[in-house]
């Protein structure tokens, strides 16, 4: 029952894109710090619903595997859900589509309430405004006995880095520099104390570094 | 004749600690940046003078070496030379001992004139106020066709990147977060522009980068 979270971020520390615009509402830069996530055969079967089989299978591709694998609940904030974009659109179910990857209940943190959504393949959207310790506490309940993911975005994240609840820290660096957003290193120091740094390239350049828990 | 930089610098991106003191006058966080770097048998052969052959010979010594082969010149800011906490010292002669490792000609930038130093091995230190292109072509015809190196700290590497004039720049990336200092990258957007980013993992745990200009 591990707390897990992964995220994308460019090799100067951002996690977020600042440049949203309504054409492009995950911002031109979000292209770029996910492009080789998005080229593995794991997102485009489990996102995309892209069963054609193609896709990158190396070790960009091994952790999005590992990404899905034995989550049981996902906690994320109120932009990861698309609330920030529509904020006044009481019919909004998230970016995903009709068939959203998580599988499982996920926990929207956000101060305006909304009724509970249940989409298909699985996944249920609940809101609710809470400490990261009282929404972590929801979705252990709901993962049965599997792991919680904190999605993201940044800011979540490092809340939940920050109140000491996230046991095994994943980032994907692209050896890119994106120079504004929203970076995740902030007032996280000395996080590795405690815990086993491991770090790969994969053959995409992208750097994996992970932080579990000792 | 390239123009090369090197740097140490945690994930978050901190290249110099800010937490000195007279009695630690690297700072306290400098040894945990620095420390597979300084164990390398190159660093101790070249900089500690230790000829007994003991270090590591890994991937880290391999970056070690490519640091000192082929340099015909260095430029350094006035606070790699230590001029920052000696400043009213005149025969402040740097941190590097009778024998610095440089053994070519160093171009100090500081707006305090002092009279050239020449130390054994080959190393002078000469102290000038000019702009990046200025020193650049100084050391570039000191250096008798060989590369110049960019040596820090992070405040004037950065200048140098500002100003385009670095062609190969190298990280190599602790993993571990600092939370403070002063920070590599910053108004370095799209540096991967134009460069080819290599990564790898040393047996240390060591990521290093490298941006190639193309």
């Amino acid at each position: 029952m591990t707390v897990r979270a992964d995220l994308n971020i460019s090799l100067d520390g951002y996690a977020t894109t600042t440049d949203q615009t309504p054409e492009n509402p995950f911002g031109l830069d979000w292209g770029r710090l996910v492009d080789a996530y998005v080229s593995t055969r794991t997102f485009r079967e489990r996102v995309l619903h892209d069963e054609s089989g193609e896709g990158t299978t190396g070790v960009d591709d091994r952790y999005a595997q590992a990404y899905f694998a034995e989550v049981g609940a996902e906690i994320m904030g109120a932009g990861m859900f698309g609330l920030h974009n529509y904020p006044d659109d009481a019919d909004w179910r998230g970016w995903w589509g009709d068939e959203p990857p998580f599988r499982v209940p996920v926990f929207v943190l956000t101060h305006s309430e909304r009724p509970k959504i249940e989409m298909a393949g699985g996944t249920t959207f609940e809101f609710l405004s809470a400490t990261p310790a009282e929404v972590l506490a929801r979705a252990q309940d709901a993962a049965g006995g599997k792991d919680v993911r904190i999605g993201g975005g940044a800011t979540v994240v490092r809340d939940f880095l920050k109140a000491g609840l996230i046991d095994q820290l994943h980032v994907a660096i692209t050896p890119i520099l994106l120079g504004r957003g929203i970076r995740l290193w902030e007032d996280l120091r000395e996080l590795e104390s405690g815990r086993t740094v491991t770090s790969e390239v994969a053959e995409s350049g992208i750097i994996h570094v992970t932080f579990r828990r000792e």
